[in-house]
């Protein structure tokens, strides 16, 4: 079996991984239906068993992803729409909620590197109130149940020398919310997803995966309470297009009359030598460089609204 | 006695409130020294005793003062000079630390509003090692003894719903450093002072003193380890400049020949009496305003620098 | 006649600073309404001739100012009503302009400066499509017609050492825009109308007023296209609210029995004497020092959505 | 010939192309040399006619390359180095100044995307006086003789809608400098040269040709003084390390037994047909994809600071 997978976080990309070689997954359910009138995919992936999470190398839970090519168009009108839509399934992800609870929301990611500060800009646009819910009270705001919310932007480990997980650990213990949101940035496999994607989870997610390395996992086991994380592709790791560039040539070999012979010789490797091969030409730098779009920088301000609006709606209640 | 007294984080100012009305203060020792090479001006506040402390509003330690005109001057080489001073008074007050340490660097203030963005940029412009440290160990960094150096930048209660106190807290117990250092913003009581002062104590303080309102103490006390802070006065309250102008102005009547009448009436006020009228003169808005310097965006970036190299001076170890 | 006038940018506080005064003023003309709808009251300034500019110290022109109490709410709703308001009266200045026409945004300000980087901010905001215009032309984005807009944020002149008529004028000699809009924080004369007010006018404004001082003018004269500006007072020069308190102590000792001898004595200087006095009392730092609110962070995000969603709405066309 | 370029930034790159083909450039003189002390290699291009031009696909002029490999290494002291060595590069290739003049540095880029924002990062670390300079005199300031500084961030046409060569040509057109200097982030060729390169030019630079597409020239011909541009590599095209992968995969087939046969079918290929192959290959996306490292944000503190340090000491008298 193939011993090469790319890294993404898209749970979505995974099951592909799988279609490709045409394998049958056990322990995985999949939904997609499509939103007509805002022209949304909608695909459900549900990891149901331990075997399911195992092939898919994934933990299980479900995973929604809103996929909308028209995320990446600068249409105020249409994004509040997604944000509508965002907030729908983030909705349906919590389940059964207390009348009244608190929330905190986690911004991830460096705000130092663009196409990884989602989770700060989404933080930094959010209604937040536990401060003055605690100080004067619900009724003294007018309302008669009133939802606490909270917000951190921990850093990443260059910056704090702490993982991410320790940060919000600590801050949830001090501070007892009854749930977590977390907002991050993701590395997807493929470019075509960048930037028009939303996926929500309820397992969970490493953060810094979308620029960095694997961590600490931040999920219900590891902080106590249910944890719902909302993320966007913005980055591709370098060796993957490379990686898809050769696949995609070995590939047109065997459509080339000239070239049949060459990819008739290279058909009798194996997977795992193919991917030893390509492995091998992999300049060692591109591991620690990522693929984003040029404009990344109106992207990042758009869908970080986008989905700030999603949660004020939400956890603010009229 | 004087019940009206005007805010300052500057155990300095405190005492010179007393000076003015020729109080002597029992329990507090003062030492001021002039170093001539540096043409900085060092005091020394210590408040021995409790009844000190209640006299000066200031919990009981020793609060270094560095004054130094020329801090506001954009010299690179004096800077640095003034870094070493500074990293040396750190050491004073760090006293007997174990031969290796870890230490956690807190940046408090808001980074989006220039004056109250000293502690986020200092953190900034931290060497923070804690996680290489921790993943490589200080052997493969070719070091016989190292400190584990961690930063946080927690922000402002408007921004994160919670008290600062409460997210260092949980940031402690979850990643246990044997030192807490803490870099804020100030409110100092006298324009004159402010981007050219920088105090330094082991008594902790009061998150968002600097443009905010008091809030939960980060000590030693609540702490359980000890905490040193460093801070420089960029603003000063706007209620107080006013208050200033308009002691000034009796002050002067009294050194007019045509106003000594009126002086002379106004003479026969009690302080309290005085500070009463001034309270009501006073436009409520003033006490959600501060005053700040023009330039204050050039002094943040130099002073940050200045205090993030003192700091790189005292933890790392050649 | 009094020779002490404090620094506004509003044509509507240099009014009342003469009905204080109970001075009729020839050539200016005035006219009050108020927005039911909005709770937006409108003051509209029309300085006649030439003597009505020298007694009000402002240029012959329109100056219309919307107050609104609360614009200092984050209700995004409202904002956008704003907005529209806005945008009517920006078109009522424009007059009548080509079916068709480029122009030219100017943010003035330092964006690193948080109550001066209203300018940057709005810019920042804009739907720029000058280039794209030019590049593929009006029926490529299938339109009838369009309007190019283009922007640019100048700096200050400490980041520059240009004055910004200079780096603006060049800009228009090189792209022939048919309009300048500039953008801008400005000084207030009282902290009451800071983060809720609007002015609008055809004069054109000094560049830095805001926080700094006067420079080289942005007008149609110097420009050589027509100029509107926008600007949004944010601070209070420190002096003023000093000043301000003590001529409400002066008032108030009138009012108070054990006062009035005091007053009384007062009341014998003339008003340059009592200006002499209180220039005399004020510290000389507060001449490069200025007065904001402490939420200036969210006021700024807030107010400069609602300016560009304004000028948006006013340049587009569907 | 081969028809099939990548584009680079870089003069070095251009050539290198060259030699990995065999082939002499005429015109083309090239020194090589290295400094042991600092550990740095200074490669002197100098394209001399137009030939030599035509042939690199650059204008006729001087490319000095400083490569260090520690350049990457957050070490203080050695950055101090760099600028010292970078400086007299630049003083070099400004040849023969008058000895008092005025310089207008420019920072190209987009601040908002990382990687692209080591413009305006140099240009905020700058010691600017010309207004200075205009309103005191160089005798006022105590200096004989004087350099006047200014410094412009012109933003990118996605932000200003304007091409950055209108803009400062405006400015100079108004400001009337002696010199322009540009400071860019620029693409490579190799993600080796990433972080540890700087080039200085006499030949003036292409805005945006860092992240986005080749735009207006800016050099001694279109702004009507000399140019010296000085950039550093921070992103590779996506599309150069996909076809680089290519390539070493062709490579190595020609090294491996077992693949050999492929590599003699492949060898019949003429470049052209190679080249077209890969192209086809390529997703479209990639056209509008950059590579950059992830640790991307500390590199760009880091270099803008040494290279705004060089510029400091080159133009700031003593």
């Amino acid at each position: 079996m193939c011993e090469f997978r790319v890294r993404t976080d898209l749970a979505l990309e995974a099951k592909e991984s799988f279609e490709d070689d045409n394998v049958e997954i056990r322990g995985v359910r999949i939904d997609e239906n499509y939103d007509n009138e805002h022209e949304i995919t909608i695909t459900k992936v549900v990891i149901e068993t331990k075997n399911g999470a195992k092939a898919m190398g994934k933990p299980m839970g479900t995973y929604i992803t809103l996929e909308a090519p028209n995320m990446a168009v600068p249409d105020e009108g249409y994004h509040r729409e997604i944000s509508r839509v965002l907030a729908e399934y983030v909705k349906e992800l919590l389940g059964k909620m207390p009348k009244e609870f608190s929330v905190l929301i986690a911004g991830l990611g460096n705000r130092e590197v663009t196409p990884d500060s989602l989770g700060p800009l989404v933080v930094g646009n959010l209604l937040i109130n536990r401060h003055v819910v605690k100080e004067y009270g619900k009724y003294a705001m007018g309302k008669e149940r009133i939802n606490a919310i909270s917000g951190i932007v921990p850093g990443v480990m260059a910056q704090t020398g702490m993982e991410t997980a320790e940060i919000i650990r600590g801050v949830i213990e001090e501070t007892n919310p009854d749930l977590l949101i977390v907002v991050d940035a993701l590395a997807a496999r493929s470019t075509k997803r960048l930037s028009r994607t939303i996926q929500i989870t309820d397992t969970g997610i490493n953060p810094g995966s979308g620029v960095g390395n694997h961590r600490n996992a931040i999920n219900e086991e590891s902080m106590g309470i249910p944890v719902i994380s909302i993320g966007v592709p913005t980055v591709v790791d370098a060796a993957v297009i490379v990686n898809d560039a050769m696949e995609n040539m070995l590939h047109a070999m065997s459509d080339s009359n000239s070239l049949k012979d060459m990819a008739a010789a290279f058909s009798t490797f194996k997977v795992s030598e193919k991917h030893e091969l390509f492995r091998e030409l992999l300049s060692p730098q591109l591991n620690t460089m990522f693929v984003t779009p040029k404009d990344i920088d109106e992207t990042m301000k758009r869908l970080s609204f986008t989905i700030s609006e999603a949660l004020n709606m939400v956890f603010q209640t009229a």
